[in-house]
């Protein structure tokens, strides 16, 4: 891996590299500011955390438990542990972030279940190889048991899967007797990428756990488990708590997901995100020499650069990801909080670099 | 276990349950708005989590690694993964809380380690008993292997071990060539009411890894591990990582912990909650009827109440932990925000039920 | 511990220490040999093991799967894994195999369940320690959920439940909603002390899952789980399998308990055992300065002898435990192969060095 | 899968599905009757058990420390854990059979850890990708670390590394700071095939430590792990017990495993083995229509049958799995026990099948 993102907080926003070099939106900052006085039940048993059920309830049109942690890591992990036995597999994409970026978490919390990475273009689980996996040696002990499924919605390379798309992999999963996850640490990107409802993209197509994404999206340190399947409630509240996942003043991380629920907060900062990336796209496409390598549907995008200018943008303070995936290829991602006048700047450099 | 704690946000502070309904430090409340605007690099790679560790490197009076997690359950479990094997023993307090209160999270992150329950006063591990436990069965296949000790300090009742105390057990440890973990979640308290120097406290008689609590104290949802023996640092950081426990907005986690180690903030914090506890402690000796058990040395408070105050305290709408202990027994436990005013309203309304 | 049992085999037999000195019984071992010629299916899909499923189910009159493993500690290991939860809790004797003689195995198959130690005569559950228990903290996330009740049978002091003792224990662990194990190590000598059925002691009185041992009573390498409650066998297969317990040429395990359940084996090996060490007891009693300790109700006797007795047998060669539980106390354990001769040489020896 | 393999014990040896389901050596049968009489001390203390560690020390050339496990798949399993964190990544061939066969054993004595598969000829890794494979993201705590490369020897598909492949292997993994186990299922065969020395081709190539497999070749219930650091043991005899591997009645494995490693039983039967495979695929080279898939270097023959050879095979009551790899391919698998005139008559059923 190539390390290229030594960054620092400037005035001036260069950091592409991850929609989790941003700081938090004020309307949350303001929330955490308010939760700080008086006293307040522990443990999640406050007013504040009851709000948010209440709220994701209304948004997901049922209603459904929530689990509020600290990491999206730990939101798959522990929901990954509720959906298959320790002899289970998860059937994940072969560039997901469960299979890849998360140090085995998985493997930890479900007890040592196996992660079988499956092909697909745009980090998409390809349906055919969905089909014969869910049923790979199923029943026979000398093998790891199919058991989950679990999609990423953003994809880690910006695209979205259709409703269609996510309904067609339910479906599969369910008629094998699988467990479908759905990996949302981009999932108001998704959304509002689509212009579905969040329950189509969700339990109308079959998923039993979301990992609702909200750092990357405005919150400072707070994620959501959308438990669809509230039989599953229990078991993740205790799973939640040996993992440390239960915050004592959990009020402070309720009030982050409180403020970004309001309003459509979730949902404005992720249009404003993808539209940073679509603005990002077409300023791209009229430079000579620099190749767009899929669509931007979401806030990340995938270009290839020529090498004076990846090397231009570094030696002017820019951070992002490049050759990490294939030399030239290079990665942006925008956030809620990227200006337009920061894409702009980011093209004027290419466009200078380029020439 | 009695339930009793059904709390409220109220204006008038009548919970006296734990400290972790208080709210936050006005300190640490600005660092996170300070924190939340700018890019900063994620997982921990930005200047204020450095800050953090310089900072209580200069505390500690020596070159300390930190890892930054979200509880003090994960503190806990964290730092007794790095010191015992699967096979191995924690030896600890029988009323600890990691014995009691975490759901089985050391079990879970050593991948099955064994606790081991010793007796002693007030919550301190007593010598003799620690003496025979640490050579119990050791080298012997058929048994666990004792591996590691784990105090509390203050502990689960309030009490602190002195420096001799913890220096004795440090010995002890070392010369059967265990390892000593101290659960600090009331670390600054026991500082506080020692007036001892942290170095002396921790290293300097032996301890390995400290879990550093602060949310208690007054941050909001941040606790540090403090490693003294570094060789034990990337085995952390991946199990941190691995745990779901390596915020990506790591800022947001350090920007309180600095606040909260600037200006002897901590201490003043812990010397203030003490105080209201000895506040407490004086005014109940002078109520008749009303006993008072061991001493109030950091900021938890134990007594017996007759039934009628009990009762006349909860219709009153106060909070706190009765009759878990034994039939009677009462926990007050008062934090850095328990005004002095809130020590006499709750006098006044024991004197009240009292006559 | 005092590892006094440096053995070897020796013609006289002097090693009463363990039941697992003896060897094999001739039947047994007539039908490993005969296991050993032409071609079977394997991983247990063989015809003998089939046959150990008839017999079983016949001798506990229902219907009962088997899993063969190759330990006693794989067979409790593996029956606890499939009753509890990782987060919850396995009541039993604090004296009981499991919580101190398996190195943690129990914890390593449940992922980190916790033994909660309880109190009783004889090595048996005191019944009121097991109803307060069974319902400690049930449901709080903040402490591990009581699952499985464990009980021994014989115990480990070699006393043994009686059938009402054990279905008060059933009644109990049912009533909370708790699932029971036994440990049947010596389950052979508790039906030849009571003269009860098999079925009476297990399934009847609510055990889900049996611990059935048989090396210790004249297989070579053999252990059987007998499984009551049939929805979790699928689970134990695949854990057997996952935990290196499925051997890939079954009939070899399967023949020897195939040969132990034929023409009533099992229990005439048990009543001999039980017998020798009540023709010890017999003899000791007689004895002056011999103080017997409980009674001996299957093979295994504790009593307490003067130094110099003790003393004398270990430099006659004898080998047992001693000094292990208490300075002066004494285990003999007879077996299967003990032969009368046997024990009067060692009553004589006894008689010797008192004198 | 296609579960191919329903066998029946016969009297004419048609079963070719694999080498376990031949019975024992006849030697092996005589030294667990002579083991069946006395007393031994338990848990591997006897004299059997030291012998087999002595006889290793010989065959390996240098003193190696043994444990002795019941199962192929407990001594893999248990290898890995003692070579790699939990964080830790195994890397080894797609085709393994730790990755394929043992339904997540690895996973769960490591307490999670990830098996990484790489590609290769042969079911044997490919040294290009293993160098890519053992720097992948190291020291990165957002991914697994490469901790531990295993290689099969013989291999899956019964191709053996050659002393230089093992050699160049151990050295990557070496200088990139990893650790090297074999599983060696089939190393008796392996070492017959090749002629080298069992120390050139593991410890002397950088293996640490080994599955000697002896189950498949001879014995009943009885595997080794031979230790070759060392400073592993202490480790590996924990998590042994641990796992309910260490047995009671050792001798009864070890009995086993000495008279294996007596007169060069175990090279004996590998020879015979292979020679039995290379015998049918002498014969089947001049049966029109069949197709030899590889060399047959071990006891292990792939093949391309037509349909209704397959099928007449099937009706003729041989066993044998077939298009479990790809349509039209058949493995035979052939065995110590196999005798030449099992393989005659085989060939004379493919031939009057074909014609």
């Amino acid at each position: 891996m190539s390390h290229s993102t030594t960054t620092t907080s400037t005035t001036a926003a260069r950091v592409f590299s991850s929609d989790n070099a941003a700081g938090a939106s004020p309307e949350i900052v303001e929330a955490v500011v308010r939760a700080a006085s008086g006293q307040a039940s522990p443990y999640g048993s406050d007013d504040v955390t009851a709000g948010v059920r209440r709220r994701l309830s209304e948004i997901f049109e049922r209603d459904v438990d929530v689990l509020i942690v600290s990491t999206g890591s730990a939101a798959n992990a522990l929901s990954l542990a509720a959906l298959t036995p320790p002899w289970g597999s998860v059937l994940c994409h072969r560039d997901s972030h469960i299979n890849n970026d998360e140090c085995g978490a998985p493997e930890f919390y479900t007890a040592g279940a196996k992660l079988v990475a499956l092909g697909g273009d745009d980090a998409k689980i390809d349906a055919a190889e969905l089909r014969a996996a869910v049923r790979h040696k199923a029943g026979d002990v000398h093998s790891v048991e199919p058991s989950v499924v679990s999609v990423t919605q953003a994809t880690e390379t910006g695209a979205v899967y259709t409703v269609e798309e996510i309904r067609a992999l339910g479906s599969l999963t369910q008629e094998a007797g699988l467990r479908l996850h759905m990996d949302g640490a981009r999932f108001a990107g998704a959304v509002a990428a689509l212009g579905a409802t969040p329950a189509e993209l969700t339990w109308r197509a079959g998923v039993d756990l979301l990992s609702f994404g909200a750092t990357k999206n405005g919150t400072m340190t707070a994620e959501a488990i959308v438990v669809f399947d509230r039989s599953l409630t229990a078991e993740l509240s205790f799973r939640a708590k040996r993992a440390g996942q239960l915050a004592s003043k959990m009020r402070f991380h309720a009030a982050q997901l409180d403020a970004y629920l309001s309003d459509d907060l979730w949902l404005r900062n992720a249009t404003h995100a993808n539209a940073m990336a679509a603005r990002l796209q077409d300023g791209l496409k009229a430079v000579p020499g620099v190749d767009l390598l899929g669509a931007a549907e979401a806030n990340i995008l995938f270009c290839r650069l020529p090498r004076q200018v990846t090397e231009g943008l570094l030696s002017d303070g820019y951070a992002f990801y490049h050759d990490r995936w294939e030399p030239g290829v290079v990665r942006f991602v925008a956030s809620f909080a990227t200006a337009p006048q920061d894409i702009d700047d980011l093209l004027d450099a290419v466009r200078r670099h380029s020439a």
